[in-house]
């Protein structure tokens, strides 16, 4: 399935073993990133410099976003046979004002109705099984982790191999055996202490001054506290403690030890496990802790931290932990790093494939960096929002509400944003030539159309749908596997309105130089009649919806051949959603598009709104989606007309 | 987790191996036998005398209810991870009035909405692969099944072991190997074809005097039919077929080759594979349709019958299709065995384990029996429904509404019924012991509460409700898992109206002889404080529902601690349900129980509801608990009182 362009994976002139990329570290960050390649078909050396995956502690926590990811990568299954722990609300206790103990103000949930999320809950699970998930998954392309190898050098040498400009030094960790490698990509998910960025000279820059100590113990206990099974925040005279529950039985707490705003202090302070274990009982007092088992005990600093760069040369790219360091309460750690790797992963196949001029890569930065500033804030001001003053139970009862009544009041607002934020849903890339939101420098009146709900740079919204050829009732959002591709939604309206401009789409995209028909498959002649997602293209599926019952749309009949291609991903837009009872076709109506008249909207590979058009008689719609490519891709497109 | 009071799988006097259960065959009904009993604890010897499991062919369809249970049985994943086709309709071809070839004539939901199921589909998948997911369960349990291995003979022999009366002859196919082997139970999965069956000489009754010769072949085709991928009924001017989608493009089509109402009819009738593939392709004309890959194909008589007896000693069982043959168009051979199996094994447990009289091993013939002849019964009504007279458009339209408006349409009536017998939701066991309908003899104001909407005999309606520990949102009926327990619902109404009635109950279960304490476990003393599901007996297993908003429900303080015992089974009634939006807990309005006061629901080990009460002040509701469990336990309860 990999498309190529330019020569991949073949030893060009001499005996160094060459890769499309070679990934440091298999932690999320990488372990994602390479799986993104290695299914669509890239040469990868991953090496790791633990002798296996992540035994016990670090991240456990996949937020609501990163889990449709998952699914969308067939991958969610096997992260729910391991049984995690799922977080619906988040309790806050404070002490009485006897002062004889804690009692609970309230409790509001992770994700609130507001969000209109497949999974409104945070899963947690060890990280060292999520680590396993991809590892097994990685075997079935053929890729196997390499440990414990690390890394001893890499420079970018366009004169010894252009193509694959990148040597790297591998070594065991022994000390031993060594390998030098050449490459097209070099990427670190090494974490915060990274070699890599070290090497390039990178600066982190230290957005709060704050410096945190932080114990953590995973364990399984024996308590009356009632709340062990919910996230809990605790403020108690004896101080504070963040509950985790985990799967197995087990439970994570956080216990703040130090902090210091003093920029050269040293954070040598630290606990023992039984210490931190003393400093529990009297927090939760008067409710009765006991520990049957401790699975995993650490105290470590925490600094708020940003890298100044994610890449200097578009050959060496960094994510993860590399790139950020935050506080683990609001439990971003991997869901960052995944949606780091994935953002990385589209534009680098698409550059390598053929599709994509080389600067889109310069993106990866410009968009992700932007997510860590926002992480860095977010998390400044949730801490403060959660640490100073405790909210009100009816500030609780409000901003759990959906209306927007009360989005005057501060505590709702940061509320609000914060739910949206930690559940993923939060992350809007800026305007660029990949998001075209109505503050991008194209206008026209097909771009953007009136009424659209859709915002470019965020996530298709979800929807219920029937597929045509079975019946089956499915999510729209993830009928489209993560193959790489561009999304094309084409939302058809009412078969008897949009015939006209459904025939003008069509025949449209199968003009020569449209964006479709510049990037076909080279082996499209002998493409199977069951490939259900790329027949045409290794960079676009279509998905065509109609306003209408499913046993209203004939295939044969409404739907113009280039599309019908794609007879698996026709739908209907025929089911219910009570909370838009007056709409006729519930998908079209949530997405804010003409229910008769229908629209387009073009998903990037990573699931972000690209750009959202209305569906027109005439040429115009297709128009605005080949100036739209033309923008990024390497080919000149039919009707890229500047103005636009 | 097993529990004894007889004793198990220990040879009390010779040499012999002693089991408590010998299986014959491994088919749904031998598995699902099988790893109930181990997963209770049970010493089982499993044979099939095929050397592996079904390779090709057979039973592919499950239907919605038997899906419920594979998901209590925490299987469902391992069944989907095969991406089984689902069927959501049915569509209707037939000759066109220019009898020029054939047209849709209408579809129909095959399960519509007015069955509130879980899953409203079929799922359509290989039955090796089904097989292989129970066998990959049972080796958890250290069970497995014993290939190619045959039954020589048996018989039940009480001077020579009383507690271990059944004695087998055992074979490895090849005529070598014999092992003679003692034991509690022989159970007969063998399939139409039964040994067992006919060493006891019960014969089987033909219900319906026409035998079928049926033609059956799977494929991977390439075909312009477009309703290839949903379950057809296709009737032509060349004959009729059946279209059946499967896992991985394939597809079953089921070809009726001969019938004969003739009793001495030799049903030698045969087909080729191509003549077989010829006759479809005249049948679907004007569309095309070529064989890529042909998996299976198999010509087979079949007669509707049924077996006289399901065992005539109560130590010898059959069960499936060994009791009863059908044809396979609606799909039901698979689900009938799932359910004959699933009866009898909380039986055995329960008898087994001390709770039960012996006596309540006789509901197993009198409950499976009469779903067979149900079945039969349907099975001609449905097929006389297809082959006569196609369903009109119109008729297909009124039948999918909810509305009972119709109900006088004899079509729409059988639609109905039909939808839900095939769907499984239709199995109804009559009043008798287990089941205290209206019928049953028991009368009392507190059984069978006015405006009470479960029916006894039939599955527990579905409901949503949150867990109170961990604010999980969550599917009530498949809280407990298949533990082999009675579940006991109390629907508490809300706490400031129920407080008495729930003490009272607290204390009346604690009562020396209450039906729950009557059956403790021997080990109470040690069990684990994370033990969820039977901290006190193996029999039960307690949830308590409040109708109420989780954070309004405090479980130290609205829980009596019998019930707070079961931390994990408190619930919170307060999930919208757009259905019936003027309740205020939902849960409680489906089933019909008073949204204040509550009511008690027993639901059988298998999910079918034995009875249900109110939940009242004093001692009135355990009384009749006390007399339902009385009728068919092992000893004398309290309060057991012959006049309910």
């Amino acid at each position: 399935m990999a498309p190529s362009t330019t020569p991949r994976g073949k030893a060009t002139s001499d005996t160094v073993e060459k890769y499309d990329i070679v990934i440091i570290g298999a932690g999320p960050v990488g372990l994602l990133l390479s799986t993104c390649l290695a299914r669509w078909g890239y040469k990868i050396r991953h090496i790791d410099n633990r002798p296996e995956p992540t035994k016990t502690g670090r991240a456990d926590g996949i937020q609501p976003r990163p889990l449709d990811l998952l699914k969308n990568m067939g991958l969610k299954p096997d992260i729910m046979a391991h049984k995690p722990a799922k977080v619906y609300e988040v309790a806050f206790w404070d002490p009485t004002s006897a002062r004889d103990g804690i009692h609970r103000t309230g409790t509001w949930a992770s994700c609130p109705s507001f969000i209109d999320a497949r999974y409104p809950f945070t899963t947690l699970l060890h990280q060292g099984m999520i680590e396993r998930v991809f590892i097994k998954d990685l075997k079935k392309y053929g890729v196997e982790v390499q440990r414990p190898w690390t890394i001893k050098g890499f420079k970018t040498d366009y004169e010894g191999d252009s193509v694959y400009p990148v040597e790297v030094d591998l070594q065991h960790v022994d000390g031993g055996k060594m390998d030098k490698v050449r490459a097209k990509y070099l990427f670190s998910g090494e974490g915060a202490r990274s070699f890599v960025r070290e090497q390039l000279k990178i600066g982190i820059k230290h957005k709060d001054p704050i410096a945190h100590v932080w114990g953590v113990m995973d364990g399984v206990v024996k308590t009356d506290f009632p709340d062990i099974k919910m996230k809990c925040t605790i403020h108690s005279e004896h101080g504070s403690i963040m509950v985790i529950p985990r799967e197995d039985n087990m439970v994570r707490l956080y216990i703040q030890i130090a902090s210091s705003t003093d920029k050269d202090w040293n954070p040598l302070k630290t606990a023992t496990e039984e210490e931190v274990q003393n400093s529990a009982k009297k927090i939760l007092s008067p409710y009765q802790i006991e520990w049957e088992r401790v699975e995993w005990f650490s105290v470590y600093p925490i600094g708020q931290g940003i890298a100044d760069k994610y890449t200097l040369d578009h050959r060496v790219f960094m994510g993860g932990d590399a790139c950020h360091t935050h506080s683990p309460k609001a439990g971003q750690g991997m869901n960052t790093a995944f949606l780091d790797a994935l953002n990385l992963a589209w534009k680098i196949h698409h550059v390598e494939g053929g599709f994509a001029d080389r600067s889109l890569l310069e993106s990866y930065e410009s968009e992700r960096k932007l997510v860590a500033e926002n992480l860095l804030n977010f998390d400044a001001k949730y801490a403060a929002l959660f640490s100073q003053k405790p909210p009100a139970a009816t500030d609780v009862a409000a901003a759990s509400q959906t209306s927007a009544d009360n989005d005057e009041n501060p505590f709702i607002a940061t509320f609000k944003e914060s739910c949206e934020f930690t559940s993923g849903y939060g992350v809007a890339y800026d305007a660029n030539s990949l998001n075209w939101s109505p503050l991008h420098k194209a206008q026209s009146p097909i771009i953007n159309p009136k009424g659209n709900k859709l915002r470019t740079g965020r996530i298709l919204i979800n929807s219920n749908v029937t597929r045509v050829v079975d019946a089956n009732v499915v999510h729209l959002e993830q009928e489209i596997p993560l193959n790489g591709s561009f999304r094309v939604y084409v939302f058809a309206g009412k078969p008897s309105k949009s015939k006209k401009a459904l025939e003008d789409f069509a025949q449209n995209i199968s003009k020569p130089s449209s964006f479709l028909n510049s990037y076909l498959r080279s082996d499209i002649d002998s493409v199977s009649h069951h490939e259900q997602h790329n027949p045409h293209s290794h960079f676009f599926t279509f998905c065509t919806i109609f306003a209408a019952k499913r046993p209203e749309v004939e295939i044969s009949r409404d739907v113009p051949g280039v599309l019908a291609r794609y007879r698996d991903h026709i739908y209907a837009d025929d089911i219910f959603d009570y909370k838009i009872p007056d709409a006729t076709a519930w998908a079209h109506a949530k997405m804010g598009l003409d229910q008769e008249k229908g629209g387009v909207v073009i998903v990037r590979p990573d699931g972000y709104v690209g750009i959202v058009t209305s569906l027109v008689e005439g040429g115009g719609t297709v128009d605005a989606l080949n100036s739209y490519f033309g923008s990024f891709c390497s080919k000149k497109l039919a009707e890229h007309r500047a103005n636009l």
